[in-house]
């Protein structure tokens, strides 16, 4: 059997391509070296095969379910493995060692959280969203919330949620409902349901949920909206008033809880006064800044995610069709002689390629995130650091999005590959697809990424300049290398399209219907900035000789020639200024 | 609740556009009118709304499994349905009045169909299996099989099967290993396994699997299958010796039962000579053109499955978008305005939209193909039938991976329009969109189908002049139609690229190179041919008033707009004879 990652393509990308060794030359990252972070990836890489992979297919079969005392059951098989995550500091990982944390680079961490998501990407939410809801709480609250939760959270003894969303405000935050009322002894009462929330309910901890809510007296709309911490278990052991009312049920990403929660209705009022007691985090009104501050990084973790289940399906794909003979090749009409390995047949290679591409192409941007925050931490230079963040802002829709669409993709034709055993449940690939079928709607759907990107990222002043200045660094270096001159000159070329584009369709009197058409802005975009990505991996790989450093040259050949081309139309219809949507009537539909 | 198809869209395409009506003037037809197709649709609706619509969920849920006495056990209401549909004679709707047909147009019978599928496919899959296993025996069958078997199944009692693959074959029907001898009385004895078979086993009545086998001494490869009918039930009611060994559980349509068959494992064995008893139809060596007989149709059948399943799921989102509000427009930032539909969102009108296109572009490829049946059944000039022929085959594999590919990805947006609630099996549309994945597999995988067009179908003398003839009559149409001249000379172009790109990669030393890329062929055609069908539908709505109409001009104007250039980058790399799959090491991989 092949493992769900690879881990020599991380260590090209962590030390060959990034230079991760470098970010230990930075009193920030100095107590690590290229030795520890490959300890970690081994480590990781163990952990998730014996703990993660093999329960994949169990948590998806056993899903949650409330049993008769009102507890979510789930496989023992997911504590253990969360178990197993804690017990190796991996929840700790990224976090400052003045909390407890190893102070790894984000980059090498999310190398790290590859093989998880890969692995099993339901089981692996939990400690995904407990390390975001740590995140948020280091910097937005008080030392005493961090000294009461996160480092708890970084143990594995307390879980953490995000609840944005209601049941009649999903993507539009400005309608959130739940109250939050401040309380004589400084705590708040939160009153509300919650929808959609990952890691809702378990037994696995204790869980903070971090709760968008509205304080008496705050304006409408996302400005009037507040942070409050909201435990299952209030610090003194008693159950606190947040009560479980249904779970989702998914296509897929089944292991992972989805729950509807009400909080202060009553079930478990811990106080005189109705709500579940909460605790503000920060100030009051900043509470959808503060909640960005995890969203952006969760956005680079759902990239990741995406990523990495379509590296598990590729994977797969390329194991089957390996092993597995059909048929002969084109020009051998002899049926008497024996069957080929379904790698022989171009079509199949063409269907590996692409997934290839789509899959090694998401990671390597992922992580590329990850090392701009990585360099934004370290860095001393303001003018510098006002360019890195412009540079990440920009990437940060794309890095969310390209990867959810294409890994998504990668994981359909890795089915494909399988042919009808790819459509069974006895194979991994049919689960892959339903599990990555989520990230393009959480954390974020793809038409909210495409209007940030364009209605706020691209038109920040002088955040394309970086994008520009970026990828242009990129292509002289391979203009001075023989054989990737033509890339360089493809990818030049679609760059001046992007910009012309950019600029005609965020000028003011066309911002309305330049907006309509932003999922095609965001997704030529991507394949731009995808295409940046591969020209850095083969500039990386120039040089060097073998099946990997080929193999890389082989997936740029594919991204430049079958892909690349794919975004001039949809840029010369964003040039049109293009009304179609625009101006639909939705009752001829 | 909306129904699940559009009559109304049906009525158009048959009436408005195909002019169905024109058929009843030959003998063939002439006992049918405009009325009596009406009121079969009419009943198409009431029937999939009553009886297939309302299980499609428990289908899903409760999938077949085998009881304790080795039977398969169903939801009695997919017993229910089919018992309604046969009652309603539709089984035998396409069948000739002298084996107790309808004798139908099969435009207006796949038409009817749409409801079916688009309610259920699941449980239409007997339907459609019975009726291909019909169609193949009233075309090679001896009077005496066509009285045994096609009658009951018109009725009902029986149902049908093709098995062609096996766990080592499943493109390469060359390998198929399943043994038929001739027994002394004339019939046969067969022994092998069969996988994949869907309707395979059930307790819904007699079943008739239709085997490809190979008969001794028998050439290797396709030139060596024979085709055998094996009943489960011989004609003195004991049991044949077909044993079902296991069911495969699928991703979708689980509610069609999927089986491996052992035929003649000695289970049964109802005679001393081992092997179940089968009965060849038609002559020996002969198995794999007479299967293509069914196959072609059936391959339009699953054309229509993509589109109808496709429909299914952007009418619930269409729903859905009209009545679930969210946020507010883009140019209103005042939060305390009230939320408004998912429809005045732009990027919501544009998915929405992208789905009509695709899923009424795809129906009506499917009901142009089978009224190309019907005309071929009712031409009398030889020269006309041959061109028409060449035209049919050509559009047959398109007419089967079209809808396959862009049908799923209307469903895929169906679930994006929905939210998180698309993700959770509360709402339909994740079912249609794993329901509708098996179609680019099934019946010849789309990689198949590429090769068959490229490599069989566009080289036939004169049969892309036939497609090139066909497209140049709706251009000229369009082109004395003011408004839709932006469109002619679009089409015309693309026409001339697609010609172009077709000589260049037949030409012999290309040969092999252009199948390499085939299935970018495909697409890229596919996409030229659906343009030129959207043209047809403009052009017969032009002139006509109201929101049907002016629906049909804004899905044409967003596929000429938004689909249309597509095909450019693709055949501009056809053109080039890339061989980035074709010379690609797959150990690089």
């Amino acid at each position: 059997m092949t493992t769900v990652m690879n881990r020599r393509d991380l260590e090209f990308l962590l030390f060959e391509w990034l230079d991760v060794a470098s970010l230990t030359e930075s009193p920030h990252f100095a107590e690590h070296s290229p030795e520890t972070f490959t300890a970690l990836l081994e480590l990781s890489e163990d952990l998730a095969e014996t703990y993660f992979a093999p329960h994949n297919r169990l948590g998806d079969t056993d899903e949650p379910r409330i049993a008769d005392d009102g507890t979510v059951t789930l496989p023992a098989e997911t504590g253990a493995a969360l178990a197993a995550f804690a017990k190796a500091d991996l929840l700790a990982a990224q976090f400052d060692g003045s909390v407890g944390g190893m102070q790894l680079p984000l980059s090498v961490f999310q190398a790290c959280m590859a093989f998880f998501q890969a692995a099993n990407t339901a089981t692996t939410g939990y400690a995904f969203l407990t390390i975001a809801a740590a995140n948020l709480l280091c910097a937005h609250g008080s030392p005493e919330q961090v000294d009461a939760w996160v480092r708890p959270m970084l143990t594995g003894e307390t879980f953490g949620t995000m609840c944005l969303s209601e049941p009649e405000a999903g993507s539009s935050l400005a309608d959130v409902t739940t109250r939050a009322t401040r309380s004589a002894d400084g705590s708040y009462r939160v009153v509300g349901t919650k929808m959609w929330i990952s890691a809702g309910d378990h037994e696995l901890g204790n869980i903070v949920h971090l709760v968008l809510a509205r304080t008496p007296g705050a304006p409408a709309g996302v400005k009037g909206l507040s942070l409050v911490a909201v435990p299952k278990y209030l610090p003194d052991g008693r159950r606190n008033d947040v009560v479980l009312m249904s779970l989702n049920h998914k296509t897929g990403t089944r292991g992972t809880t989805n729950a509807v929660l009400a909080f202060g209705d009553g079930t478990h009022a811990p106080t005189p006064e109705p709500g579940a007691v909460g605790y503000l985090v920060g100030e009051e009104r900043r509470g959808l800044a503060q909640m960005f501050h995890m969203m952006n990084e969760a956005r680079i973790g759902v990239g990741l995610v995406a990523a990495a289940v379509g590296q598990a399906g590729y994977r797969k794909a390329l194991e089957y069709a390996t092993v597995r003979t059909q048929g002969r090749s084109l020009t051998n009409r002899d049926p008497a002689s024996p069957p080929v390995p379904l790698t022989d047949h171009p079509d199949v290679r063409r269907m590996l390629l692409a997934q290839k591409a789509y899959v090694e192409g998401g990671l390597a941007l992922v992580l590329r995130c990850a090392m701009l925050v990585d360099r934004l931490r370290v860095v001393e230079d303001d003018q510098q650091r006002r360019r890195l963040g412009l540079l990440l802002d920009l990437l940060t829709p794309i890095a969310k999005s390209w990867p959810s669409q294409w890994c998504l993709e990668a994981n359909s034709l890795a089915i494909q590959v399988h042919g009808g055993y790819g459509y069974s449940r006895d194979f991994d690939v049919e689960q892959h697809w339903r599990d990555d079928r989520l990230n393009p709607i959480h954390e974020g759907t793809h038409g909210i990424q495409a209007l940030d990107l364009l209605g706020r990222k691209v038109t920040a002043d002088g955040a394309f300049a970086e994008l520009t200045a970026a990828i242009r660094a990129t292509v002289a270096a391979a203009e001075r290398l023989d054989d990737l001159q033509e890339y360089a000159e493809a990818l030049d070329d679609v760059l001046m399209h992007l910009g012309h584009v950019t600029s005609l369709i965020t000028e003011p009197e066309h911002a309305t219907g330049g907006l309509a058409n932003a999922a095609l802005y965001l997704e030529a975009a991507g394949h731009v900035v995808v295409a940046w990505i591969w020209l850095e991996l083969v500039v990386a790989a120039h040089g060097q000789e073998g099946r990997f450093y080929d193999g890389k040259r082989a997936a740029a050949q594919y991204f430049f020639r079958h892909e690349l081309p794919k975004v001039s139309a949809p840029l010369d219809l964003l040039a049109s200024h293009d009304r179609t949507a625009l101006d639909l009537d939705p009752r001829c539909l």
